[in-house]
């Protein structure tokens, strides 16, 4: 029998994936399983969007232009100029989520075995889009005792090799919640000049902002043609289900060779993009951002309230996204989130995603879990109540299991 | 400047692409375009489909499920059931349109570097497929003097190499129209048992037959653990934009390779899945099918009546799909498809898709052109009557052009 590619089978499987049934046996068990291991939003998504799908006027669903329908496109373009980002209509291509945005990008930049720079620890499935495109990623090391800010240009540098075709980063960051500096973010622009690399920014994240300023890569105008965005609605109008992205290039070749990608694979799926012209046509609509902004601050700071309170746990309030790194006073994270799962007394019980899925160098993120905050206070309150017994019996547990293991 | 990367510059850009700017400088001339160069059927989609769309309930448009939402797994078990096809629902992953189940097919089944066959002439987005995951597409070539059936059993042989890895076809065929006998299905389950190959079979045109019996490859149990089928509602439902499609294999570690893949990229729109469950709630669905395609077979055969009055014209009646692949009596289709476009002095015109665009190998399909009958039956005679006028034209320009070149 014929087997599956070598690039298929040794896609990464998450942890979270190894680990889901047990949360699924957990609730079986009549547990209350509070899910910070998965970025997905628990606020409702904007009635305006949801409206624009139920009242489209669709007769034949046909085939959307492959860079997206022309209506939707002036949307985006309407909201980079808010956004102060000068983006020309004929620079978007709307794509199927981010994460078509970052194939895209992968495929557009590099040619099977050249190699893409990613500070680490990163989004996961970068991974697996960089496996499948048969790209390699190089990590920039970074740490939680640095609040997950860049090492030295000179460490950056030193990793730049003949394949290295660009940087790849999301800015805020998953799972770090890291806002590069303005400082940070001309080195990356002046090093991608220096070395003729792509700047790959995935921006996803961009109104998720808690501290300082985020500023676009779009802002730094000498990058220009270096520059390839990712975006996506999923996060900002809580539409993760829309698939709906964007994939944006000053550049012509770029842009030219991106709308191939996009018309072989025909079309941007019609009823989501006609909730994001509905959405930005309503009046309201930052409005509806705003205060979904505030509410993850909120939640932002209970836990991290929260976190402070447990004894032996690490973290740096994050400054973007909804995400933390947290340092677990734990040998294996992944351990402690199963044991959460199976042998916790607790009814009600936590699931983080284990920090190791998070980087690419062996070894590294060991003690670290990340937790999404996207979910209501109380339930964060809980799921830190839990999270502080949890730390506390495991390290009985292990301490007992150690007085056995020398009896 | 740093440059696109090889793969991506390469990708193939369609001739239709390089016409369609003509087409619609003709229509802002005030002509009318019959476009028979494109699969976008004009038949509406049915209204189950739409109603499952406008009234689902969702408030939180979340990540639907990788494989698919449950229920649009349901609704496409029930469909191969339907047809007496057995497909278990965890041998169902939901794709975003028939292009994705192709690309994770080519993913799964092949390294960069590897190869398929693909009779020819094929569907042009498969050579985009094979070019974005780096696979080869090594041509089989067919005729349209054998109505595109396939070569000898030795023939196709000959074209396996060590690096042969499946053999992919569309079936009824795009842009042929074939369907498969039982003997060359046979044959080619045979081939692909004898060289360990995979059988990639696209039936996105499964319901579109019209002379004898389609037979799913699903229906040769000894393949097995060899088949990919991929699927697609967008015609069937003629719900091309909907990107709702399906990778579907009997083999644990394909279905565990492609999971991974959709993994990746999280999730196939959420609004159409929900348009597919409630178009399969329908107790009417098959009766909706049955009459498209009674229409579509009407289309057929008014066509081929036009089709066949043309002096020159040489064509075999299509069996399936909604295409005919189209002997001009020209020496280059193209030209005479854009000379339609531009130089043709009637009102109205036909646009059709150049023969060439559609086989791999250099010189082959120059004197053909695809048609696709998804208008009207009283427009596909307009359309008949102004090919007609316009090849008689167009072979009195050549000779005048050539009585010049002469003088």
């Amino acid at each position: 029998m014929p087997k599956p590619s070598a690039r298929s089978a040794a896609a990464p499987a998450s942890p979270i994936r190894r680990l889901y049934p047990l949360a699924v046996e957990a609730k079986r068990r009549g547990k209350k399983v509070y899910h910070l291991n998965i970025g997905q939003p628990d606020i409702p998504t904007p009635d305006a969007f949801l409206r624009g799908v139920r009242e489209s006027d669709v007769k034949v669903l046909a085939y959307a232009p492959s860079p997206g329908i022309p209506e939707a496109i002036d949307a985006l373009h309407r909201y980079y100029a808010e956004w102060g980002l000068n983006v020309a209509r004929e620079e978007i291509l709307i794509t199927i989520g981010g994460s078509e945005a970052i194939t895209f990008a992968l495929t557009v930049t590099c040619d099977p075995g050249d190699e893409v720079l990613v500070p680490e620890p990163f989004y996961p499935n970068y991974q697996g889009y960089a496996r499948l495109t048969n790209v390699e990623i190089v990590p920039v090391t970074t740490s939680r005792e640095d609040g997950f800010h860049l090492p030295p240009r000179q460490d950056i540098e030193a990793l730049i090799g003949p394949r290295t075709k660009a940087i790849l980063f999301s800015h805020p960051g998953n799972p770090t919640g890291v806002v590069y500096t303005p400082a940070e973010l001309e080195t990356l622009v002046d090093i991608a000049a220096r070395h003729d690399l792509f700047i790959i920014s995935d921006e996803v994240y961009r109104e998720f902002v808690y501290e300082g300023t985020h500023r676009s890569i779009l802002s730094y105008p000498e990058a220009g043609d270096r520059i390839i965005l990712v975006d996506s609605i999923s996060k900002r109008l809580s539409a993760c289900g829309a698939r709906v992205g964007a994939f944006i290039s000053h550049n012509r070749d770029v842009m030219a060779a991106a709308f191939k990608c996009a018309t072989i694979r025909l079309s941007a799926p019609t009823f989501e993009q006609l909730g994001l012209v509905a959405f930005m046509a309503d009046p309201d609509h930052r409005r509806v951002v705003t205060d979904m902004i505030r509410e993850y601050r909120r939640r932002r700071d209970v836990l991290c309230q929260g976190l402070a309170a447990i004894p032996g746990v690490t973290f740096r309030k994050p400054e973007g996204a909804f995400y933390i790194m947290i340092g677990l006073p734990v040998a294996d994270a992944e351990a402690f989130v199963r044991w959460m799962l199976t042998d916790y007394p607790g009814q009600e019980t936590v699931m983080l995603a284990p920090g190791a899925g998070f980087y690419r160098t062996e070894g590294l993120g060991l003690d670290e879990a990340r937790g999404a905050y996207v979910l209501q206070v109380d339930d964060l309150r809980r799921a830190c109540a839990a999270l502080a017994e949890g730390l506390e019996l495991f390290a009985k547990a292990a301490a007992e299991e150690a007085m056995v293991g020398r009896g």
